[in-house]
C-alpha cells in the first residue's frame, strides 16, 4: 500500500503543515465517523487539510463519498489494519462531559439556569465579526474554573470580545471586584449592557475594536483576562497581547481557547513558544473544554465550500482547548495599533 | 498592614522564586486549612517556601501555630480582607475527581479492579530511589487518557521509571504493540517482571539507571513515553530527554507529571520553554490529575524537618499536574550520560 506516497501527495496540495500522525487521525476517524460532520468533530486535524486528504483517499480507492456520507472501502480498512492504527477509545466522564467541573450541583446548577435564561435573548452570531458562541455549560464551566484558580472572586476581570457572554456570567456570580467587557459589535454591546442594567449587575461594557490600542486607563488594571482569539497566528498574538497589556503584573492570569480545527499543532507550538517568551507559564490546557453552538452561517464558511457540505450539522462539532496562563516574569507589552493579519491558510470558519 | 514588607522579608529568606501571588495563595489557604498538611495540599506553593513564610506570618502576629494546627489571628484575617483575597471555590466533579475520565464504568471499572488487586503486593516506596507512587485510580486514568489520545492501542510505549506500575496497567489492556519498562530499582524490576510472567502479559522490563544513555536499540523505537521525573530542572530534562530520544518522530507523544509542591511556576516556565525548544507542543495540562499515596518515609523528608511536622498526613496531599506533549518538529536528542544535578532548593520530599 503506497502510504508514504499518499502523505506526500496530500502535503503538496495544501499549505497547512500536516503530519503523518494527522493522516492516521483522519483514517481512524473514518472508522468511527459516518459523515463529514462526524469526522471534523472527531479527528483533531485542521479542516483546511481535509479536502485534499479526502480527495487523495478517494483517488486511491480507499474512501467512498456519497453526499456527506463517508465510507471506507475494504482497501481503506486494510491500509489502517496494516499500519496497526486503532481509533481512540473515549472515556469522557458523562457527568461533567470531561471538563472535570460539576455543573449539576450548587452553586453552578443555579448559575447555569440563570445564565441560560439570560442567554436565550442573545443576538444571533455574525459572520462579519467572526462570531460563534459556546454553549451555556461552557461559559459557566469557565467561570467555575476561574473561581477554582482564584481568578474571579475579589479580582478585576477583563473580557476581550464577548460573544460568549462571559462578562454577564461572571457578573451574575457577584463576587468580582470589577469586570470590564470590550466588544466590537454594537448590537452585542447593547445586549450585554441592557441585560446588566436590567438585572442590576456591575459591568463596564465598552464598544472597542481590539485592533486599536487598549484605552490607557485599562493598561495594567486587571488580575485576569479571558478571550477567544481569531486563530490566525497574528490574531492570537493580538488578542493575547491585549490581555497581557491589561494585567497588573506577576500572578496575573489569562484564559483563552484554541482549536485543532483551525490551528495545526505547528501553530500551537509557535504560539505556545510566543506565550512563554512573554513571561507566562501554561498552568492548564483542557482538551475540548469549549463546545460551540452550531452557527447559522455554516453554509457560507470556507470549509463548507471546500468540502461541498450539503446539510447542516446535527450535533456540536466545533470544540476548542481551554488554556490558562499565569505571568511569572512580565515584560513591557506594546500597546500599538494592529498591523498583522487575520488571514491564514488554516482558517476555515470565516 | 506592612504587606509588601512581609513579602520582601520572606523572599530574602528563601532561594525559591516565590511571587506575591504565592503569598496570597498561602493566606487564603490558611482560611480553609486547619493543619499544615491541609495547607500544603491546598495552596499550590513550593513547600520549600512555606517555612520562612509561616515564620514571618507568626512573627507579625498574623498566624498562630500549635503542633501541626494553624490558626489565623484576627490581624491575619484583617490583612486578607483588606487585600480583597478570597479562597478558591472548589467545583471538582465528584464522579471523576476532576480528571474528566470515567473510571466507574466499562472498560475502566474492570481494569481498575484488576490493577488494584495486582498493586496490592507491590514493594513499599523507597526513599533512596525518590519513590512515591500514585493511586491505582491515577494509574488507570492515565492509561485511559493515553487511549483517548491514540497513544496506546497498536502503539509502542516506553515507561521511564515505573513505581506507578504504568507498564503493568498498560499491559493489562492488552492492545499495545509493545511496552518497555526501564526501572532502576531491582526489587521493583523483579516485582513487575514476576507479575507480568504470572499473568502472561507481554512486557519488556529492564533494570536501567536513566542517568545512563538509553540502550541503542531503544532509540527512536517508540510512539509514546510516560515518566514521572525527579523535579530538579536538570532531573526533568534528563527524564524527558530520555523519553524524547525514545520517540520515533513527528506525532510521538510524551506524558509526565509536574508538581507545584516542588516546582515553582518559574521552574514550570523554564521547563516548558525547554520542551518547546525540543520541538514539542503541549496538548494537555491537567491540574491535580495525579494523586500520590502517602509514603512511609514522610517523617524523614526534608519538608518534615523544615516544617517540624509532627504527625503523619491523614489524607492525600501530594498531587501533580499531568502533561502531554506531542512532537511537531523533532530534533536530534543527545543520548549522553547524565552530568546534571538531582539537587535543587525547591526539592522537598527527598
Amino acid at each position: 500500500m503506497a502510504y508514504a506516497d499518499l502523505y506526500e501527495r496530500v502535503r503538496q496540495k495544501t499549505p497547512v503543515p500536516i503530519t503523518e500522525r494527522d493522516l492516521e487521525r483522519v483514517l481512524v476517524g473514518l472508522l468511527q465517523a459516518e459523515s463529514l460532520w462526524d469526522l471534523v468533530g472527531l479527528c483533531d486535524v485542521p479542516l483546511a487539510a481535509l479536502p485534499p486528504l479526502l480527495e487523495e483517499l478517494q483517488r486511491d480507492g480507499l474512501l467512498e463519498r456519497r453526499g456527506d456520507r463517508l465510507t471506507l472501502t475494504p482497501s481503506g480498512k486494510e491500509l489502517i489494519e496494516e499500519q496497526g492504527w486503532v481509533p481512540p477509545v473515549e472515556a469522557r466522564c458523562p457527568r461533567c462531559r470531561g471538563r472535570g467541573i460539576a455543573l449539576d450541583e450548587a452553586p453552578y446548577d443555579e448559575l447555569l439556569r440563570q445564565f441560560t435564561e439570560i442567554a436565550r435573548e442573545r443576538p444571533a452570531p455574525r459572520r462579519d465579526f467572526d462570531q460563534g458562541y459556546v454553549t451555556p455549560e461552557t461559559t459557566v464551566a469557565r467561570v467555575a474554573l476561574m473561581r477554582r484558580r482564584g481568578d474571579l472572586d475579589g479580582k478585576r476581570l477583563l473580557v476581550l470580545g464577548d460573544d460568549d457572554l462571559m462578562g454577564l456570567a461572571a457578573a451574575l456570580v457577584g463576587t468580582a471586584r470589577a469586570i470590564t467587557v470590550l466588544e466590537v459589535d454594537p448590537e452585542l454591546v447593547a445586549f450585554i449592557r441592557g441585560t446588566a442594567e436590567r438585572l442590576g449587575l456591575e459591568l463596564d461594557v465598552r464598544e472597542h475594536d481590539l485592533r486599536d490600542p487598549l484605552p490607557a486607563e485599562l493598561l495594567g488594571a486587571f488580575d485576569a483576562f479571558t478571550t477567544d482569539p481569531v486563530e490566525s497566528y497574528d490574531g492570537c498574538r493580538l488578542f493575547l497581547g491585549r490581555g497581557l497589556s491589561g494585567l497588573a503584573g506577576v500572578g496575573g492570569a489569562g484564559y483563552f481557547g484554541l482549536t485543532r480545527h483551525e490551528a495545526s499543532l505547528a501553530k500551537w507550538h509557535k504560539l505556545q513558544s510566543w506565550i512563554l517568551e512573554q513571561g507566562a507559564a501554561i498552568t492548564d490546557c483542557l482538551d475540548r473544554f469549549n463546545e460551540y453552538v452550531n452557527w447559522p452561517y455554516w453554509g457560507e464558511m470556507r470549509a463548507s465550500r471546500w468540502l461541498s457540505l450539503e446539510a447542516a450539522p446535527q450535533a456540536i462539532w466545533y470544540r476548542s482547548t481551554l488554556f490558562r496562563l499565569e505571568l511569572v516574569a512580565p515584560k513591557a507589552y506594546p500597546n500599538e495599533p494592529f498591523t498583522g493579519s487575520f488571514e491564514d491558510p488554516e482558517l476555515a470558519t470565516t
